[in-house]
């Protein structure tokens, strides 16, 4: 066993402070990396403040992880001490459901392990995330980062990244589709740059004008404020696909009317409360209202290597350790483009 | 014009009656049709008491429809006199759009007509739909039908046949699927034998357990009772597809649980108030929640034909139509077996 240093949650209304961390040996099949980047998603505060329930304390979060190879176990043969790597929302699943036999262990039948708050494959051992110097994974879990681009850039791809690029694959979105982009945060802005990347026409919706230049920065062919319902009207019948990125209670209904025939609306967010929809929404013009959930291990190593070839990284402002606390009420706020990274070496 | 005998709501809330009716003179490209048989389907009666707004009075309901064709105008090349026809849900379309050029007239972006209280391509001249000795279509929008099935029980698959087709061949319903029926009236038992046929491994999923043994006679593999706590926690994850076909108010959620990973559950009921739907739901297991409209007219025909060789109807009650009133209330206590179908010659 090796302590670490981290940042634990101890109870809800705490913030996070300084922590002692276990870390196991690794074993003949683990590798363990030292992290020097870990993003921070808006998962990492309800998990924190045990808004999801079930946050077992102390709880340490951080599930966009990019480090070093600092030891490798002796099956080890994909990595080498030295190697940059990644550790995206889980560590672990069953390995022979369905549906990991089929590369999806993000919906692993038997439950996969996911990277905090969860537990290990032995279904007792509780997982620590990335606000911590070191972390130890079994080698398929762990992703191959390539060093072209900067490494604190690339660190939120582990969630932001794969959450927005696996159901534009899924769903096969291809050049030249009508695509909208509801809310731009962290999976919002990387939905606009993907999105984009893919050939997609893509359209920002927000209620805040402010928002318009970022979004054509960020690659935005256009944007409409959906406040402005004589707009809402000239769009209505005409995307092929809508990424909703918003967590907070919204109408589905208004959304919907705007998809063409056959369109799909794909949730990404996880409201607070369950939100209305009107059928004929769905049966007029057979549109498609349908969720995804991260990605596969084989997925995320294909999205991390189209990012690299594509140049695509997340915008990030970076943060101390001991900044953690004000980040996420910057977060809630909506106050950073577009996602916190925390630079390890800053524990110390 | 030809005056025809007919069945017309005058007021929202006046029993149907008799009623002289007006029918153009076949132009060039139409067929005049002697109808034999008329489906009753619950849109029928929604239109007739003016439940969806926009009833024009009187409207004369209809819209599955099989009959003998009686004359043809002079560009009608695919029918002669005496052959078996039989006109769906929509009897034109704007014929340019990028719809209707992909064969889905239902999804026309400049709006079909449909075959009752809509208005034809002129956008003024009302149509009228079955409850009447003739009507008459534009060649592009009549059916050929087998002579080969009993012609009152194929009269349903105008609407409900299609209705349910449609989307189990768009959303690719195969051999060894698991499906599950919700509502077993004139659109679930065809979805369950249309279903079966294709191979799937059908589940009747229902709150009457009076409903099991119809539910076996119809092809069902399977019935299992929504108020079966357990049996639902059984039943959690495994469906491809649930084929909803409520149409009275009823939780979405409760359904979405039980679909597997890449499940899809299909509305084609529209209640009258918005469902509550929880984003965990469709986000977890890549659900999706998903509508379909009937059919195109390529792809009626289909069904049709797949009907006829598959040896496909619908169960059916005879009414005559000055029975149209009580069939009506009986529709509304779901006390019918499973549609009720008038025959015309009873109108003299």
């Amino acid at each position: 066993m090796t302590l670490v240093k981290a940042y634990a949650a101890q109870k809800a209304d705490k913030p996070l402070e300084p922590y002692q961390l276990t870390r196991r040996e690794p074993g003949a099949d683990d590798v363990e990396i030292k992290i020097l980047y870990c993003g921070v998603c808006h998962s990492d505060i309800h998990t924190a403040r045990n808004e999801w329930g079930g946050t077992m304390y102390p709880t340490v979060p951080g599930h966009e992880i990019v480090g070093k190879v600092s030891r490798v176990g002796g099956n080890v043969t994909r990595f080498k001490v030295g190697d940059t790597v990644g550790v995206g929302c889980f560590v672990d699943s069953c390995g022979h459901c369905n549906n990991c036999k089929d590369h999806q262990e993000q919906y692993c039948e038997n439950g996969h392990t996911q990277t905090y708050n969860s537990f290990e494959q032995d279904k007792k051992t509780i997982t620590y995330g990335g606000y911590s110097t070191h972390i130890v994974v079994t080698q398929g879990f762990v992703l191959n980062i390539s060093d072209k681009l900067p490494l604190e850039k690339v660190a939120p791809l582990l969630c932001a990244g794969i959450t927005t690029y696996s159901p534009l694959k899924y769903w096969g979105v291809k050049k030249g589709d009508k695509l909208a982009v509801v809310g731009l945060g962290g999976l919002g802005h990387m939905a606009v740059k993907i999105a984009s990347s893919m050939g997609a026409e893509v359209t920002m919706l927000s209620r805040s004008p402010g928002k318009a230049k970022d979004a054509e920065e960020l690659g935005a062919h256009h944007f409409a404020l959906t406040t402005d319902k004589e707009k809402m009207k000239e769009l209505a019948n005409s995307f092929d696909f809508i990424i909703d990125t918003v967590s907070a209670e919204h109408d589905y209904n208004e959304y919907l009317a705007l998809l063409g025939t056959n369109g799909v609306m794909i949730l990404l967010g996880v409201p607070p409360t369950p939100s209305d929809v009107q059928a004929f929404h769905l049966i007029f013009g057979r549109r498609s209202l349908v969720g995804s959930l991260v990605g596969g291990i084989k997925e995320t190593q294909e999205m991390l290597d189209y990012c690299a070839e594509h140049n695509i990284t997340s915008d990030v402002e970076m943060i101390r350790m001991d900044q953690i606390n004000e980040a996420y009420e910057r977060t809630l706020k909506g106050d950073v483009h577009y996602r916190f990274v925390i630079d390890m070496a800053s524990i110390d």
